[in-house]
């Protein structure tokens, strides 16, 4: 798109048009790919397409708001910024940058493990934004429980325990071009496991990680804090229940973006199922697919308290930093608001599964 | 399609061969588009190919006729001609074209609020054909009253009230093209509205629409004059219920060509929910998607009275003005005459759901 | 294909890559076209892509033979030759050229009461072939009885009455070329009924024909002569049991190859239905998008005594005259005895639904 | 892929593109193509990639391994080498060299009646490694039962009698290439049964099996050695129930590859009818359309003690040799590990139906 700048981008899928002009195959495979033949990957997004909208007229939607709450706390939409590692690869903005736009649109930014850079670094970015992390757990508990307690000090609200990579998925598309973090680009929680830098793939990275975990490392780490731990990773109705039992303070109905092991459910397909089992206990979140307002009404009908947004935020990112992750932000407010005002509903909470054509009513 | 002409023009799709030579990006992008993805504006056409006739033989169909009525009135065949703005952006023929095409092919022209020519200038070049009345309500409830005045004057037989746009849709190809009424070229209503003339674009327009209607809008309306009032965009069974209740009196199942909220369905496949829901005690039409005789032979099967075509005429009326239009009738009324005969029904009152496969019949 | 001979032609497709080299456009598309948008024309083919075989082993298949009947009269495989019309379009050897070569395949030729060639002279050429006569009723019916006597003078064993042509469908491959029929080429039944000859459209010859075909007419044909009445067009239910109940010596499930009504069933989809209503009382032929030996054992399989092809032998006739028929022929023999055999079946009436896979066992 | 190399394939599909670098047209068209249409050739591979995986998170796999047994004899995992013939076609290393490369990776090879090379060859080449013989029964038994005894001599552990395959499929791509086994290149089973050795089609050597076989061939195959008799090419319930009762000592759920009739259902659809009809009474493998670890998983999880793989053998086969089979069953190992990992399964017992989502789950 020669020439093109932020404000020809009208939509998630044009950012990413303009991050992959400017990104190097590499980093781009690297955010855009997912694990072995891509099917899940695709069909996060065609989970979306084949879901049918039922919408109500004649409602007055003249003061119609998106904004909701999650875990109590106030966000200008159900739409939250999903961890993703290593921003900086993507545009020097990086972590903090993603973090200043989230906090100016009002929602939540999720803060990677594998940031390039540090809790507290975001923290002071995103000052006044609602914030969670994201932790992997390492084999060195030390090193686990540092940034738990990063965290905390940081004031973020949440830990998001990733639990579906006890061991990384298989990315071909990293295998391909080799791609690597730099030595010079800081991964905070990486040099303190290693006790230094060096150049290195996600894979050397993940080898650090403990791939023992079980339900009951969950109830350890929700004592470590007080912060609430979001279980991100659940796509079965067994484990959601299982997530409720061991004190989860919520869930994400994720597959990683699709990374982790292709052939999985859309994460939309797997939400009812998770919905049903958590039966209202715990806010159910879900991530993966998520590219319009219709995308994010549709998942709150189905009962997600939220949706998170990964992908597009770093094609913003790459096309104009911290402005191009506002824009993309103040766009998809924009339909949401859109979306539940042409559905009859002048609020989230006014969204249900009604909204939402079952499969048999299609012809 | 060089040197090609409206006589090579056999079916719809070729209208839209030729228009699309013609249009410059902008008015061509403004009449084809849809909202978002363009999926729903795709279904409504997909609808259509995947529903299956089921045929009768050895009927007497030797004096067959399409003719039926509509709201009492006479028309030569079940399609209408649907509201569609700013036809003179099409072709100088504008509405009065389009009118004049209509009236002399038997069937009703729907007028929308945003012409491009008042509802008398209308009215005289349609004079003899029947003619309905599309509102969109403004904020300044003196604007919609006269437009209502004026279309009782005009001698059109109904209110065609849309409700399915208390906000425009988002329709990207506009936002890309910067899509824009030019200032000389005369919208009425929005005339009236603004005191006087600019260039603006829907958007402009949209602002002084009334964001807040209700069902009790609708009998407010039915108040100010004698003339029923066609609701048209219900696409819910809930809906169609409401709209009988509060007095319309009849109802469009349309999701404004897929312009509006993308990912509802197609409205052959809502059709069959609001048919059931009305149950017969006012007429149900349908728009969308029809581009063949066979589709109008469907939605009457299904349930409805009578089908709306809208960009087709636009095509129609692009590619060669009037006489265009006429052409696209006329071979519109040879289909839908010869999906009669080769169904085996004598007249539209002959089909039944009996002539549509039920979808678990199809292997 | 350049240089391609009929020895390249190893399948049906082979022989239509052929023919569509050496015919022109008029003729290429006035046999391979359908009515409409040809969703039927693609359907009666993807019908028996979407059908899934349920083969059976270890049954002792060394003496297994495709040989069957139909109307009591031996073929040496359940599949027939169609009514095609003017053969010599595609080929001088023209119909006579065709039954040439089923009579030497040991099957059915049948004759189109449009073909260009006379009866009597066929059936000269199909001496000691079996062969039927597709009828067509003309407004005069003086015309019409001639056509049946010359039937029967002929030699031909069946009458095959075509119900679902009461108009000529939509065919806009021949609007578009002007498709015609040459003056210098004979077709004896219209130059009977028009007294002469001239060059004339598909249409012209239509418009002779007798729109008010009743089932009562059924009745009556089938006391001009002894011969059985096939009613050729059948595709419901209702219209089966009509046929039974008014004298029809078999049916065939026909939608006339997709060139009558567009988005009517495939007719492998229609088949079970008519086969459940006719309950044995008589044969049940069909034909339209057979091109492969497993597609007449499919058609066996749920309940076809046999199956008709039809453009496959013009593409065969145009690419080779009589000897390409005959290859044709020759090839879908051994595909028929090949697919019972690797069925488990030594002869086709052990074929049953058994050996087709129900949708709903397919996941 | 100009100048890449075995390094630069990753995944199967890797190896079938470097493959068909190095092979002639008919030597790549033998291996890859199928019968008729090749439908069932590309459903095999569809059926896995529309099913849907369930994975468990927080299970402790750090010390999983895809080891099973298969006949009770160990495997390194539940992926065993399918019989193919003529290996020496795609590479000079030819089943030796696969014998080698599937010792080597701890699993099973099947050599072909067909094959290039001697049963004693083999078996000498893959000592250590388990080994199973495919066999095709020749009209002259002495030639089948020698066969048997050579099995026996060579220490193979099974026999495994194909039975989809009284006659050759129709395989289109080897009528237009002439594919033929040059007449210096040893296939000793063929040598003995003519009595010496010429250049031959498959078709040749096909006229010299029995078409007439029946299950009693079965129990009399059990009888002339030790080994079990594994039946390959079941695909319905019925067949299954068959073989148990005719002493098959385990069935292969298999369509040939696609290559005997097209239109049969996908492996992987079949395999659930068939486990259910065995029930237990003796193992199933599958064969056809498996190219990832998740396919293995899959078919694990539907009840098959191991999948086969044959076609990638071949493409790594040609593109290396048995270094290039050696790479291609390492990677594969690797995705059926990472496959159980990220299922939260510690080993193939912990695979159950519970892992794969039901179609009706799937919206």
């Amino acid at each position: 798109v020669p020439g093109s700048s932020l404000n020809d981008a009208f939509n998630a899928a044009d950012f990413e048009a303009l991050a992959r002009d400017k990104l190097d195959e590499g980093a781009y495979g690297y955010f855009a790919g997912g694990a072995g033949d891509e099917r899940t990957l695709r069909d996060n997004i065609d989970a979306y397409a084949r879901t049918t909208l039922r919408p109500r007229v004649l409602v007055d939607v003249s003061g119609a708001s998106a904004a909701t709450t999650v875990l109590g706390a106030d966000v200008s939409m159900p739409l939250l910024v999903a961890p993703v590692a290593f921003q900086r690869v993507a545009h020097p903005d990086g972590e903090p940058g993603t973090a200043r736009a989230a906090a100016a649109a009002g929602t939540v930014m999720c803060l990677s493990t594998l940031a390039t850079a540090s809790a507290q670094e975001v923290a002071e970015a995103a000052r006044g934004g609602p914030r969670w992390f994201q932790l992997y757990c390492f084999s060195d508990r030390g090193v686990t429980e540092a940034l738990v307690d990063q965290a905390v000090d940081g004031g973020y609200q949440a830990i998001v325990l990733t639990v579906d990579a006890p061991l990384l998925g298989r990315r071909e598309r990293d295998l391909r071009t080799g791609f690597a973090i730099p030595a010079d680009l800081e991964v905070p929680s990486f040099s303190r496991a290693i006790g230094g830098r060096r150049e290195a793939t996600l894979q050397d990275m993940f080898k650090l990680l403990d791939q023992s975990l079980t339900w009951r490392d969950v109830e350890m780490l929700a004592e470590i804090s007080d912060l609430p731990v979001v279980v991100k990773g659940v796509i079965t109705s067994e484990d959601a229940r299982l997530a409720v039992d061991h004190g989860a303070g919520a869930v994400v109905v994720s597959n990683h973006g699709g990374r982790q092991l292709d052939g999985v459910p859309a994460t939309l397909d797997a939400l009812p199922e998770v919905v049903d089992a958590v039966d209202g206990r715990v806010e159910v979140y879900v991530d993966g697919g998520v590219r319009r307002g219709t995308d994010v009404a549709t998942a709150v009908a189905l009962g997600a308290r939220a949706a998170l947004i990964g992908r597009p935020v770093i094609w913003a990112l790459a096309a104009g930093g911290e402005e191009g992750v506002a824009r993309l932000l103040g766009l998809l407010r924009d339909e949401v608001e859109l979306a539940l005002a042409l559905l009859g509903c002048p609020s989230p909470d006014a969204l249900g599964p009604e909204h939402v054509a079952a499969p048999n009513r299609h012809r």
